[in-house]
């Protein structure tokens, strides 16, 4: 899905909405858990539910990858079903990947060619040939870690060299790489003020914002330093969506959640997206 | 496998040796390609052919994720294949992994529950809290990117704060995390004289070093500059065993590339480990 794209859903559903699919067999109603393919029947019902607030979805990985085999069907079933039911949703593997630049290939292959994925989320630790393969698909994006929304954010992130800090130097020197129409950043919502900083270095890419919900982050402080006039956000909720409520009414507390967001995004849409 | 059992093996064996299975379809011999599941065929008699001149090897999850739930099945094939008929084999999930806290634990349990492995590569961008769960398992190892030998290691590993690389703060800042029973380092060996420098801050650190052979890096440098008492070392080698030969010959090619490494690193052993 190109940039224009994404705009217009963004547009049309007056949502910036992502939801965050990290699902923990441990956490899902137990009414499912004798089902076949218990995250499946989850995700399946999360997203029906949420899928007219939201415009993108991004299953955590490694919260598949934990199951080994089975735990790779049931992401692969989850894509293959929100892409073929809901074409128009953005869907994200948040995957932290890199590695050296033939395998880091590899790595694209999987997300983008093998599962249909809109862009997978990158650590931009090695550098640029780490980073490119994600960048040669039509349409498709990398979306890199800047600056993240853990404690541990701070050990390295914010080391300063030539006057910038790390993170700042990875939107910079990135944006020789690749440029707005495929690579994406990752901006942590426990820092809102900083999104001003970031906007100065990267005044149109996108930002893929976590940590808004129950890790406390403010949308409006969200939208207020970090939306431009193509909206240019992406903001993440998981745990306060897709945990809501544990009883067989998950999917419409669900709903109403995304709701809320999506009413919320609307008013800020109106305010900020200029 | 604890650092003593480790250091026994390498003793034992005489070599340091690390065989990067990081097997291509496309690359491995013809006659194997009608096999069930070619790459596990490919793996068994590499591993077979090899591992009396090896103490560990090293699969690149990317080869195996890319080809999605069959390729997870040729890892698990092969990790489980390993850890049964050698268990004194050292198995490093070459997976570059790393995500806040909670999600690092899932990744955690994903190859040091899961599957068999001793290890897992880690990506240090997020800093501690994504390290820390890698560590919490007794006689199983994180290994951090520290220095790696791919272009893109000069983008930002070389960044200089308060005197030091971001490289040097990543190995000084995660000795509080960890120790040298439970966290190595990945250290490219296409700079082998900064091996000097890596290990004036992480004496007594295991140090993986990838890129001798087909990448160049010359062995008798890594040892002349890495190696300590304990060895201290893993060298690893992919392409110039693994790829040596694409005949029917392959395991055979594969065993001398290795038994030629593993008499130079008894040779090396002799003169650098004290």
């Amino acid at each position: 899905m190109n940039k224009s794209e994404l705009v217009a859903e963004i547009v049309k559903k007056q949502s910036f909405l992502c939801v965050g699919l990290d699902t923990d067999i441990n956490k899902i109603p137990e009414h499912l858990k004798s089902a076949d393919d218990p995250i499946f029947a989850f995700n399946k019902a999360i997203v029906d539910a949420t899928a007219q607030y939201a415009v993108a979805y991004k299953p955590n990985i490694a919260f598949y990858e934990c199951y080994g085999i089975a735990g790779w069907k049931s992401l692969e079933k989850t894509v293959n079903y929100i892409k073929n039911k809901y074409p128009e949703i953005f869907l994200i593997a948040d995957a932290k990947r890199g590695d050296i630049g033939n395998t880091s290939k590899m790595y694209a292959k999987a997300f983008l060619e093998n599962l249909p994925f809109d862009a997978v989320t990158i650590a931009p630790y090695m550098g640029e040939d780490s980073v490119t393969p994600f960048l040669t698909y039509e349409g498709k994006w990398a979306i890199l870690l800047a600056l993240t929304s853990n404690k541990g954010a701070f050990d390295f992130q914010f080391k300063e060299s030539d006057g910038k800090c790390l993170y700042e130097h990875v939107l910079s020197a990135s944006q020789q790489w690749g440029n707005e129409e495929n690579m994406m950043y990752v901006v942590g919502a426990t820092k809102a003020e900083m999104l001003g900083n970031v906007r100065a270095i990267a005044p149109n890419h996108f930002l893929l914002v976590p940590g808004v919900g129950a890790q406390g982050g403010s949308l409006e402080a969200v939208a207020q330093y970090g939306m431009n006039k193509d909206c240019g956000l992406l903001v993440n909720s998981s745990r306060g969506i897709i945990y809501a409520d544990s009883t067989d009414k998950f999917a419409e507390v669900a709903a109403e959640k995304s709701k809320e967001l999506q009413l919320q995004m609307a008013d800020l849409m109106k305010q900020f997206m200029k």
